[in-house]
């Protein structure tokens, strides 16, 4: 099965919005099965979008519109798609009774024009839309199938959820279920380990890159949902066999969410010490909604001054060894630790550049210690991130470098070749944390 | 003029990624006054790409392409057009020692493919790339032309500001500037106030809208660069006559860069207090580069407890007030400010929801205090941010806020209906403070 995207919208040939519906859509097709050979962007231009209309009928199986459902006079996607297929429009007026309702809501009351929008198709279905005015209209002829959907994002994914995409899977007989596994790492690295469980047919999987970690997408067609679930989970399970912890969670939105989750469900608290991040690691976690019930003081100590008055690092071991160093960032995450009262504290100093590098620590050098009040333990790890990254990117990796130290200790995983020493230590002997 | 966009790449397709390369070329064609009718997304399939290009090059004055110049066979883009334009390729020597002299760098050889990559147009131009491998393209005949650029951003930005636009621009007889000007507030009260000025035509101005603010960009068109550039200023300036000071900076990437510049020139210093923002508001600060001439100190006091430790807020006033209200908010201005030795601080408390909301507290009631120790003064505001956006979207806010109150300390701008005390009050008669 074949399909065109048609997104129609003059603020799109604009340039004033991105057109995200068209990746939706495309994402959303690629894991139904149905080949997506073009995606289109115009305006409401009845002539042109009559001759694309036509052509796109006759070279593919299924048109998927977003846009052009307002009640202006200029919007005639309805109209010309209904020609094309074949098809008329009539007043409906259970629409019309929603439209004034909604309208009657928000204070307002509708236009003549709004009519326009409660016109539906007479031989093809309305597609109820559960988040505005406009409905949307199924139209089929020939073999062939249109779904018209709003342009606005949140109710064109809705109503594709609700109406649209049961109609195709319908139409194929089965149901479709997804999920996602977050990877640590890049997608090189990943693909080199599981390269070979990307060629699975049922659940399919595809990788996308994201900044430090990757989304793996993986699909799975049963005959009904729980065959398709269960299929999505066996398919999840082979994947983090191979790839261990890396593999952090399924299913959430980033990685801060893993952490408060997990600081949740062992009842820990964490505090943060932030210097080169400058607030984005308490930023993530208290994006978290419940996160008050794990998190209750950060510090962004950004200056040298701020780390000894705020977190009690010695200004000796700061002229030693240097704001960016392993001792510093050592004493930065139990200075947060006992300030905190918490039991699980991080420390992060390091160069985001882009000036600012020293002899031996270039920009992109990140110092990362965590302490763990439990067991009087430190946690210590250097980051050579790429100076050629920006700024705002090496900020971004040792965010997220800083919470899998945090995941790491909340879930007692294993920290690898990360350095450990006792907190005795740091103050004792901080030159073994010169690293 | 008229033109089509086709961006050529199977990840397009697939919804891998999304598509901003249409985005940006069509910011920068209207800005050329240029028309766009079209933007097509097509995959590596040359019979499909050429009943593409035969289709809009008929229709449209110029074809724009991004994607399809990679050194797989797949990708005949470069082969499929210049057949439309009547043109032929040849093998150029110096494009591939560019080639060789690339790989060697990254320590790497060039495949045999590549040299695909090093084949340029006989009649048209080749566009030199000066950020990665393959050259683009120029094509012309017929009064129809086709500029063939690469896939990754990046690539693709710096070879249209450097070939592309440049050569349109040549064809127009005229130099394009564009400058944008950043404003707090939404569109609509925007339009409300400069609404006329939309209107006109050299320079003419879009308006794009962001969370709590929106970008004004003016684009003027004349003989010569410094005519083009004093165009845009008079724009910028008819505009600023009527925004005043919501009209905030130009051509700076956010508030955060204005905030940091003005205490900069001023030689202010900054601390934080944040409390529903988590960090958000120092981590703005710390992304702009030269943040740490300014800002030593933040505190994201997210508990109660966090608020007395940290920031001397006394817990009766906790007790008696709640954690959300005026008085707290001050007190934490003032403890930062004291705290970190600054001239100038910011402290922000606030229900980010989704749960939380009190009685007479609606989740997106967010206080907002900024002590300034110049004049012992502290400015209070109430933000009654909509419950029905997004915990992330009221965090956003709340801090654009924070840094507005900043950048009117800083610069000395007025206060409109802030509540304005001393810092004894805030103590002495905090129910002053309860608003």
């Amino acid at each position: 099965m074949t399909a065109e995207i048609i997104c129609v919208g003059t603020e799109l040939l604009l340039g004033d919005i991105v057109n995200t519906n068209a990746q939706f859509l495309s994402k959303e097709l690629a894991e139904l099965g149905i080949s997506v050979m073009h995606q289109h962007v115009i305006g409401d231009n009845v002539a042109r979008l009559k001759e694309l209309v036509l052509q796109a009928k006759q070279r593919s199986d299924l048109l998927v519109f977003s846009g052009g459902l307002g009640p202006t006079e200029d919007d005639l996607t309805k109209e010309t798609v209904a020609d094309a297929f074949g098809d008329t429009l009539h007043f409906d007026e259970e629409e019309w009774q929603k439209i004034e309702s909604f309208f009657a809501r928000t204070g307002r009351t509708p236009t003549p024009n709004n009519r326009k929008q409660a016109m539906v198709p007479t031989h093809g279905y309305k597609l109820p839309n559960a988040h505005g005015t406009a409905p949307g209209a199924w139209f089929a002829a020939d073999g062939h199938a249109a779904a018209l959907m709003p342009g606005v994002p949140r109710e064109m994914k809705a109503m594709w959820a609700e109406q649209v995409r049961p109609r195709l899977e319908q139409g194929q007989h089965c149901t479709i279920r997804s999920s996602t596994l977050r990877v640590l790492g890049g997608e090189s690295s990943i693909a080199a380990k599981v390269g070979p469980l990307f060629a699975a047919e049922n659940p399919t999987a595809a990788i996308y890159c994201k900044t430090g970690e990757c989304e793996i997408r993986l699909t799975a067609r049963a005959e009904n949902a729980p065959e398709a679930e269960a299929a999505c989970r066996a398919g999840v399970a082979r994947f983090r066999e191979i790839l261990g912890d890396a593999a952090y969670d399924v299913d959430v939105p980033g990685l801060e969410y893993t952490v408060v989750h997990a600081l949740q469900a062992a009842g820990l608290h964490v505090a943060t010490a932030e210097s080169c991040t400058g607030g984005l690691v308490a930023e993530k976690l208290t994006n978290v909604p419940g996160a008050s019930e794990v998190f209750g003081f950060g510090f962004v100590s950004y200056a040298a001054q701020a780390k000894t008055k705020l977190l009690g690092v010695d200004p000796a071991m700061i002229e030693r060894y240097n704001v960016v160093s392993g001792p510093v960032a050592a004493a930065m995450a139990l200075g947060a630790l006992d300030a905190a009262g918490a039991e699980l504290a991080v420390g992060i100093t390091g160069l985001a550049g882009p000036g600012g590098a020293l002899p031996g620590k270039e920009v992109g050098t990140v110092y990362l210690a965590g302490a763990d009040a439990r067991t009087g333990q430190v946690w210590l790890e250097r980051l050579a991130l790429s100076g050629y990254l920006e700024r705002e990117v090496i900020r971004a990796r040792a965010a997220l470098y800083a919470l899998d130290m945090l995941r790491r200790m909340a879930l007692g995983l294993p920290m690898a070749d990360r350095v450990a020493v006792s907190r005795d230590t740091v103050k004792a002997t901080p030159e073994l944390l010169d690293i």
